[in-house]
C-alpha cells in the first residue's frame, strides 16, 4: 500500500476542464472562459518570429516583469519583487495555496466560485468553508455574511472578482472591507481577477496593494487576453509573500514564449476591454429572453460570463440547452449549484442569435 | 501575522536556478544541464508554423500522448492513463510530491542529487533523509546502504538516474532492486530520468513499469531534447498514481506549443543520443587533465555532466574555474557537497579546448 495523502483517497476531483469535450455540429460553444474575440494580433507574430532561445534556454524573459510594472504603475508600486510568474491562474493559485497549507489550515470562500481553486483546498486536506450565495437572493454576493464568517483561525480568504460563474463584480469598497478585515485577523486575502482584465483597471484590487500586505492579486493571460494555450499568469503581492512563493516554487514557471507573448499583450492592454460594448449588448439580449422558466443570476453585463438557472431545480439544464444548440458549463460542477444551472460565456456578437434562440426555447 | 507554513518560515531556498547569472566574456558556460547541441531542427518549424489554436485554446494536443506511448512501446504498456504531462521535470516532481505529502511523511534520497527535488521535501515540512555518497568512495552510488536505510515508514524514495550532479548511471539491476524493496515496503520509487534521454532507452526504468506499480518514471524535454524554454515533461506510472496526480493538479499542465513541439521531438528520439560519442570524448579529455589537485567523481562518460572536486576542501572552486574561463555550477548548492566542488556540463566539442585549459590550470 503506497502512502497516498488520506484526503486524496477520499475524494473525486470535480473540474469542468475536460480536454475531450465534443461540441455538436451547429451548436455555439459557450463553455470556455476565454475572450471570444481571441487575442491581440501581434501576439501571433511574437510566436511565429520566435528565435531559438524561445525553445532552448531556460525561461529568462524579463520584459514581462517591466510590462506588468508599467501596466499597474498608476495603481500601485509593483516592482520585480512583488511579482510571481506562474502557469496560468490555476498554476499561480496552487503556488499560493502551497505557502499556507499546513495540517488544519483553514480557507474561506464563497459559493459558487472557481471550482478548481477551492477543490485544491479540499485535496490538500485543508479545512474549507464557503459562504453560500443564495438562489432566493439571485446569487448576489453578500459582504456582511462573508465578514461575519471570517475568523482569526482562517489562513486564506479566496474571492474571485468578477465572480466565476455568475459574472457579477464586487464593488471595490466591499473588496477593501474584506482585505481590511483579513489584515486585522491575520488572513491572506486572495483576489482572483482572472476575469478582471475584461473590466477597467481602476476596479482592480491592485490599487490596495500599497496599503495592505495581506493582499494577493491574481491575473491570467488566459481570459481577456485570449492566450489560454500558452499558460501564463501572475501574482502581485508583498515582497514577503512573493518571497515565500518563490521558496516553494519552480523557478522556471511560465515558459519563455508565454513570457514574450505576454509582454506583447500587455503593450496593448486596451484589447482586453475593447469588446465591453459587445458583451453588454450580448448580456442584454439574453436578459430579454429569460424570465419565464429561466433566470439570469446577478451579473455585470460587461463581463462575458453569466449564470442561468431553471425554476425547476430538478431539471438537467445543460443537455436541454445543448439540444437547443447552446453548449454551456453544467452548474453542478460548482459548489452549491446543481444541474438546473449552467454557466454561459457570451460568444462573438455575430453568434448571439444562436444563444438567444436556445435560451428562448428553453425559457418557454 | 499571516499564517505561513512553519517549515517555510524556517528555511532559505537554495536552488542553482538563477535567471540573472552573468557569463564573463570569453568564458565557456557549463552551467545549464541542457543539450549543448540544441534541439532537433524541425522543432523550431513547429513553433514558427504554429496556428492560432497554439495561443488561444486551452492546451488540448493529444499527439504527444501517442508519441510517448510509441516511444516506449517496446519497454512497457504505457497508455493514456499512465501519463501525466507537466511543466518540466520540476513541475512533474512537485505534482508527484503533492500526492504523498502529509504531516510526518518521510522521503529518502541520496546526496548529492537534484537539489530542487529534495528541497521540495524540506519546504513541505516532510521528514527528509539522504544516503550520502562519499568523497572517499569517489561519490560512487552504493546500493547496499540505500537498501539498508529504506524503511516501511518512508512514503517516497527519490533517485535521479543518471545522477545530477555526478553524471553517473546506476545499473538497471540496482534500480530494480530499489523498486522491489520499495514495493515490499509500500514506498513509491521515483526514478527521475531528466538526464536519461542522453543514454539508450533500454537503460531506463521504464521497462519495469509493467512489473511494479510503485514505480514512477520522470522525463523532461529540457535536457537531451534541448527544449528547456518550453517547459515540458512527463510522468509514467500506474493508472492509480496518475489518477491521484490528476486529482491534485492543474488540468492544463504543459502548454500547447510545448505539446506540439514535444510530439515533434519524440518523432526524432535518435537526436537525444546522437552526440554520445562527443560527450564520451569530452569527458575523456577532462579525465586526462585532472588527477593532481582536481578529481572527477564517479561518472558515466556518455552523460554530459560531471562533478569535479578539489583536494583542498577549503577552496572555493567555482570562482577559480571562472577566472580560468570555465563557468560551472557551485557544488555548495547540493546537499553534502561544499564549495570545493563544481558541476560541469560539457559544451559542444569545439569548445572543449576552453574547458581543458581551465581545468588544467586549476589542476596544477
Amino acid at each position: 500500500m503506497l502512502k497516498i495523502r488520506k484526503s486524496l483517497l477520499q475524494m473525486e476531483k470535480e473540474s469542468y476542464a475536460d480536454d475531450n469535450a465534443v461540441i455538436p455540429e451547429g451548436a455555439v460553444d459557450c463553455t470556455q472562459g476565454s475572450n471570444p474575440y481571441g487575442f491581440y494580433p501581434t501576439v501571433m507574430d511574437v510566436v511565429r518570429n520566435a528565435d531559438e532561445n524561445a525553445v532552448y534556454h531556460y525561461p529568462h524573459g524579463q520584459e514581462i516583469y517591466e510590462e506588468i510594472e508599467n501596466l499597474w504603475k498608476d495603481y500601485a508600486k509593483v516592482g520585480r519583487g512583488n511579482i510571481f510568474l506562474g502557469d496560468g491562474s490555476i498554476g499561480t493559485l496552487y503556488a499560493i495555496n502551497n505557502i499556507f497549507e499546513e495540517s488544519g489550515a483553514r480557507a474561506l470562500s464563497v459559493a459558487p466560485t472557481f471550482t478548481d481553486a477551492t477543490n485544491d483546498y479540499k485535496t490538500r486536506g485543508m479545512e474549507y468553508r464557503y459562504v453560500e450565495m443564495l438562489r432566493e437572493e439571485n446569487y448576489k454576493f453578500d459582504l456582511g455574511r462573508v465578514l461575519d464568517e471570517l475568523s482569526e483561525e482562517d489562513s486564506i480568504l479566496y474571492i474571485d472578482n468578477p465572480n466565476n460563474p455568475t459574472g457579477q463584480t464586487i464593488p471595490t469598497s466591499d473588496i477593501e472591507a474584506m482585505i481590511k478585515a483579513g489584515a486585522e485577523k491575520g488572513v491572506a486575502v486572495i483576489i482572483d481577477e482572472a476575469y478582471g482584465d475584461f473590466i477597467p483597471q481602476d476596479e482592480s484590487a491592485t490599487k490596495f496593494l500599497d496599503k495592505y500586505d495581506n493582499l494577493i492579486v491574481v491575473h491570467t493571460f488566459s481570459k481577456a487576453f485570449g492566450m489560454a494555450a500558452m499558460r501564463g499568469g501572475y501574482v502581485m503581492a508583498s515582497e514577503e509573500i512573493i518571497g515565500h512563493i518563490n521558496k516553494m516554487s519552480n523557478p522556471y514557471c511560465m515558459n519563455e514564449l508565454a513570457r514574450e507573448a505576454g509582454a506583447e499583450a500587455l503593450r496593448h492592454p486596451e484589447f482586453a476591454t475593447s469588446h465591453i460594448d459587445d458583451f453588454v449588448k450580448s448580456n442584454q439580449m439574453v436578459r430579454e429572453v429569460v424570465g419565464n422558466k429561466l433566470k439570469m443570476a446577478e451579473s455585470d453585463d460587461r463581463v462575458p460570463i453569466c449564470l442561468l438557472y431553471h425554476e425547476d431545480t430538478s431539471v438537467n439544464l445543460a443537455p436541454m440547452l445543448a439540444e437547443a444548440g447552446l453548449m454551456a458549463v453544467p452548474g453542478g460542477e460548482f459548489d452549491c449549484l446543481n444541474q438546473s444551472t449552467v454557466r454561459v460565456r457570451m460568444p462573438r456578437i455575430e453568434e448571439m442569435d444562436k444563444v438567444v434562440q436556445a435560451v428562448k426555447k428553453v425559457n418557454g
